[in-house]
């Protein structure tokens, strides 16, 4: 046991420094390691194989949809990425510019993607031309760099991995359609899969993205009571389709500018996960990303039949889930430790007396409830205890963000909430930047969204900032 | 008809112009469109998706023998790469440098990856410290880029996507048996799956990789008889080890250099399948990778019950293969060189006759081969003729490699082969640059491998530039 207890000593509790708590795990649970190049990590196999889950189950969604992947070339032209003049605002102070090949200056500089609206843009330039070619509905998978200053493993990185979709279409009306359809699968993967409660809703002009008519987005609530923008999905117009001259022949034969949208969800989302489910032991990985669903942990596994019998259950186990056995010679307790570090939503206890009573132990990651389970329902007990294990990280992150979200209709009440509690509060906006800056500036707040559930209500009160009468009810919090 | 025959048309035959042959269907089988960025294309949907089978069937080959896949950075540090000697010499003339990150002036040149043998020594050196930390079997699946002058897709692209590979071993003899095995999986897959034959072999000091103790490589034969070189895995020794100060303690307690392995298959694997299995309709695709193994053309589709009943065998085809169903208003005669330029490798026919009989059409995309098959045969017809058309192209390619292999045992019978035949020779080779430099000079030909069958032989012959005797035999070509 003194192994056991000298790992989990070596985290830094949450309640102490949450900022140091979530180092800590990121490193310990071996999801990443720092590079030798600064501001970008590696992700180690741990969390890359987490990474490969959520990108397998978010692919298959988008395919159901009739999306196809492609993949765009890294580099954009300056040239290029100047034609959209608000994009090129939002971008070009943060992007790495390649300036040679081998010895060789290069005739015009070159960057790496921040993000790939102007390829896709001069692609559908090149294929689009009739009605007939519409819609194309596109997503890459790739890394993006964008040269932030201040970085974290997961949640800002001078490089990330996502993918992100890119669509264009014949008529203002689909091209909408398109991105509350992208914003609807990313909410229900979130909450289904990686059973993080999140808030749907429409950016501010403020925080919109760099180009777009309109951003949706889904806004998670972590731990520590801050937001975390969990995926985005934004609306055009035909803005960028003018910009790049993308023009088609329209069913009345003639010349039209299609409507786009893009949309994009990153390995931040690792980071959301992290600091949504975690605990003072570690991860607590949602089952349907979990890189090990179930690890078996052989109990006095020197008697005579123990490893063997775990191995039999390992065997029928792979039918139902991604399954491993940890058969080194480390204590039961070192194990213990080090998977609940990892986050295993199950592990599987089976010694000498288990084999006599031919039943298991099965202990839930986040609640540490164990089950004693007859071997013969293994395949049965094992999925129903993955599927409580979600609900459960469901309802506790629900809870949590209930209790943690307030109300205000003065600027009284919204000083009082932000400068005595984390969390999230409801209060109306009339609509101006001017006073969504004041409370950025007074308060250190910003709009996370107008949520599509209850952000447009008739008498919503008056703006706390100017004191206008409003029908717009804001979310407003501190965001990662 | 006059679509079709358009169609047909519209791709240079492979005897008139072979090079133009192989654009034509790149393009024209919407595999890729060129980018605005020079050098660098970009991969559309029906390629994205080849390449994702690939992809799928590689990796389950890789994590079958205990491999990791990690995510590396993109960029290296210029002092990184410059660590090992003979690496930076042979990459540092042809990568990509990022000067600027935003409008700053970078301390240090970054150079995006040509390859990342640097970055996961650098990691190595951080997480290896004991034998019990060994042995760590990485891959990664990325992009990496080499500015090259002269591109072609897949063949040759500044930017190219693959997975490479990077094991470090406790000794030398594991890392030797790692380099077999993972060239052992390269051949294995492109026989099995791509139907591709290959030759295994070692590559002459000359072609080796830079850095490497050893080079192994699958070498293919195009329909030209050109030399397509479809994997390589390669041997360092401890030289990474020393250069980047990789040491462990071993179990006599005392420190180490561990020994190190790469491998990679890029995006040219998809050149070599066009220009091994490719025909004047364009594509064959080798049905384990092909987006589309069975497509279900309605004949007379206008007719009552024809759509409905192509429907029906598309649900249950969906069951055992890659199926879709073109029920667009374009002929059936557009639909058939259509999905022949894409190289599908079954095509289904079904009309009012057909229905009446209850049968269908399959015609096999290699040989035009109509089966009529009874209805409720189809669950096990369409799979024996996926095989068939698997061992049809493997058998074709093998037999035109052999009948387009020679052997030459001396300077005329070289010469006499070279300057009147394409395809490969096998000739005696006495080990020494210079010879291997000559013959380039004189005939053009580079050594492909010395291949591990019938490689080293007793009294193989004098080497036809020296006159040396020697037991060693080089298969000679000329290479994509």
């Amino acid at each position: 046991m003194a192994d056991n207890k000298k790992m989990v000593e070596a985290i830094t509790s949450m309640e102490e420094d949450f900022a140091k708590w979530y180092t800590d795990v990121v490193k310990k649970a071996e999801l990443v390691d720092y590079s030798g190049v600064r501001g970008c990590v590696i992700v180690r196999p741990y969390g890359c194989a987490l990474w490969e889950n959520i990108r397998d189950l978010l692919d298959a969604r988008f395919k159901a949809t009739g999306h196809e992947n492609v993949m765009m070339p890294m580099f954009i032209p300056e040239s290029l990425l100047q034609k959209e003049k608000d994009h090129v605002e939002g971008f070009a102070p943060e992007v790495a510019w390649v300036t040679h090949g081998g010895a060789e200056k290069l005739q015009e500089r070159l960057c790496v993607r921040p993000t790939s609206e102007t390829l896709f843009c001069d692609h559908y330039a090149n294929i689009v031309h009739s009605y007939r070619d519409l819609p194309k509905l596109y997503n890459q998978w790739c890394s993006v760099v964008r040269w932030e200053k201040t970085t974290r493993p997961f949640l800002r990185t001078r490089e990330f991995w996502w993918q992100e979709g890119h669509t264009i279409h014949e008529t203002a009306q689909e091209a909408l359609e398109e991105t509350e359809r992208m914003l609807n699968i990313y909410a229900d993967f979130c909450e289904q899969e990686l059973a993080i409660p999140v808030i749907r809703g429409r950016k501010t002009d403020k925080e919109k993205f760099a180009g777009a008519e309109a951003t949706y987005t889904v806004e998670a609530m972590m731990h520590d009571g801050k937001a975390l923008q969990s995926a985005t999905s934004h609306y055009f117009g035909d803005g960028f389709a003018r910009a790049f001259e993308i023009v088609f022949t329209g069913r009345d034969n003639k010349p039209q500018y299609p409507h786009q949208t893009s949309w994009g969800m990153s390995t931040r989302i690792i980071g959301a996960i992290i600091m949504c489910h975690g605990d003072n032991n570690g991860l607590v990985l949602p089952p349907a990303v979990a890189p090990v669903q179930v690890m078996i942990v052989p109990i006095a596994a020197h008697k005579g039949g123990v490893l063997e019998k775990a191995e039999a259950l390992r065997t029928r186990l792979e039918k139902v889930c991604r399954v491993k056995m940890d058969a080194s010679e480390q204590s039961p307790g070192w194990k213990f430790a080090e998977y609940e570090m990892k986050g295993v939503p199950l592990r599987l206890e089976i010694g000498p007396k288990d084999i006599e009573q031919n039943q298991c132990v099965l202990v839930r990651r986040d609640t540490r409830e164990k089950t004693i389970v007859p071997l013969e329902a293994l395949e049965t007990e094992v999925p129903r205890l993955l599927t409580a294990v979600r609900d459960g990280l469901y309802e506790k992150a629900l809870a949590r963000r209930e209790s943690m979200t307030y109300q205000a209709s003065s600027m009284e009440e919204l000083r009082e909430i932000v400068s005595t509690k984390a969390g999230f509060v409801k209060a109306p906006w009339c609509g101006s930047r001017a006073c969504e800056e004041k409370l950025k500036e007074d308060l250190g707040i910003t709009s996370r969204c107008i949520p599509f559930d209850g952000g447009h209500q008739e008498h919503a009160g008056v703006c706390p900032v100017c004191g206008k009468e409003t029908d717009t009810i804001v979310v407003w919090g501190t965001a990662y």
